[in-house]
């Protein structure tokens, strides 16, 4: 497995490798690699020759009052994930490099970035949408493997692939949880025990709501309801936003009859936890 | 020569080429090809296996009050252009193709595109830019060629590839004049023989300006202002701005004692005329 920390390093190693005409998989991280990360390494090895994990906690998408400070870095164990998974390059670029002091260009995705996650963090998805264009034209890679449990994410960086033409696939990958159902994130270990309990209430909750449209419930105010009631049943739980979306354009819907997400974002204590599902109504439409 | 007209025809040609290692050079043109034009692709026949022209007249970089509708569209004449040039591949694409009706996403250069013409057209780099982007991921040139009269532009397209570590060189050709000094545009085809003689106005000041530096002078205001008097001694002539700037970072200067671009925008009748001299004051410095 070969580190590589300066960009046009990188450049060279994947340059080689397109001339020999290896296929690039990329798992984008943030570093903190769980099992959910790992589900995309193992995805990316399936599909690729060439298996890259860059790791870089990226300061655009972070808002002031965020956690970047605090974001948990913890190189040498991430290191010793990506050998064990049989990568073949770590990109660990250096954030001066990344965003010299008279950097200037930034790749937005209108109107996608500004509703759910995108109220209470207005530049978030301008900070992702713009490291993704510098790692995939540094990486040159063929794919990119996300996670649906950042689905708001997975849905604007389809869209920028799609406007921008650039020559790369977006694969989403399901939510990887632990038993009990938490959905795995790298901001779990922010949580304390009760903490923790709390978070459970998530997926209960979208579990909840995927009942109720499976037994028929079209009403999307109804099943909010729903939601909200289960989530603040937790001590520690203060709700951030439950939306049902159009899985494609994120618009709210008052019926649901299409293709959805229920995505819901929820402080739990400091952390921010967030979590979703689609519902596919196509063939077995209720 | 091959003319395509679909993104992922062109595509597909453009891996062929690729996957054979020919080097690709790429003129993006909005059409009604001048010898402006002729000697970017010059320079790109030289210095490529590949050389594609690109025609489309880019709506994102018209203003809502702007030319759109009637900026020049000479097709025919212009592939005759290209034959004639011996180019291999010109790109039309269409408009729909570009920009389907949901289209989203955008990439900016923030601070160099809201000075001198980002004042009066303050979306037209953004519109630039993405065009720009799109071109480079369809075609994956290896270099592309800008003429200098857009200053503005390629400084901020070079700009947007070191940022975004877009993997094409960006290279800059003199701008080609009349005999009379006239700097070539598509746009000099909406001038009368009236209008035409003002637009000298605007390379005469420039001479000046560099003759006056020349000699010594360093005061940016009354350099500033001798441009100003002899633009004003038009009968057609409305400045729209005259700007002595770092040719970087196109900060306004004082004094004129580093590398500096002086750039000017006049309205000749309803013609919007642009104009501009880098002066190197490196070795040679007074």
């Amino acid at each position: 497995m070969v580190i590589v920390e300066s960009i046009n390093n990188m450049k060279n190693e994947m340059k080689t490798c397109k001339e020999k005409g290896l296929s690039i998989g990329l798992v984008p991280t943030m570093g903190c690699l769980h099992a959910g990360h790992m589900s995309l390494i193992k995805k990316a090895r399936e599909e690729n020759d060439i298996v890259v994990v860059s790791i870089f906690v990226n300061p655009t998408q972070f808002g002031p009052n965020e956690d970047f400070d605090r974001y948990p870095r913890t190189r040498e164990k991430d290191l010793e994930v990506c050998r064990a998974n049989n990568c073949d390059f770590v990109f660990l670029p250096q954030s001066d490099e990344m965003y010299p002091e008279d950097f200037l260009t930034f790749v937005e995705v209108e109107d996608l970035g500004k509703v759910l996650c995108g109220i209470s963090r207005p530049t978030h998805f301008r900070g992702v949408t713009t490291i993704l264009t510098k790692l995939f034209n540094i990486t040159k890679a063929n794919r990119a493997y996300f996670g649906q449990k950042d689905a708001q994410q997975l849905i604007i960086v389809k869209k920028m692939v799609e406007d921008l033409n650039m020559d790369i696939e977006i694969i989403g990958c399901p939510t990887v949880r632990e038993d009990d159902g938490l959905a795995l994130s790298s901001r779990n270990t922010y949580l304390n025990d009760e903490e923790r309990k709390d978070g459970l209430l998530l997926y209960k909750s979208l579990t909840l709501a995927k009942d109720l449209i499976l037994n028929g419930e079209k009403d999307a105010g109804v099943i909010k309801k729903e939601i909200e009631n289960t989530i603040n049943s937790g001590k520690n739980t203060s709700i951030d936003y439950i939306e049902i979306v159009n899985n494609k354009t994120l618009k709210p819907v008052l019926k649901v009859e299409d293709n959805i997400l229920i995505a819901l974002a929820v402080n739990v204590g400091n952390t921010r936890l967030i979590d979703n599902i689609f519902i596919d109504l196509g063939e077995e439409a209720i």
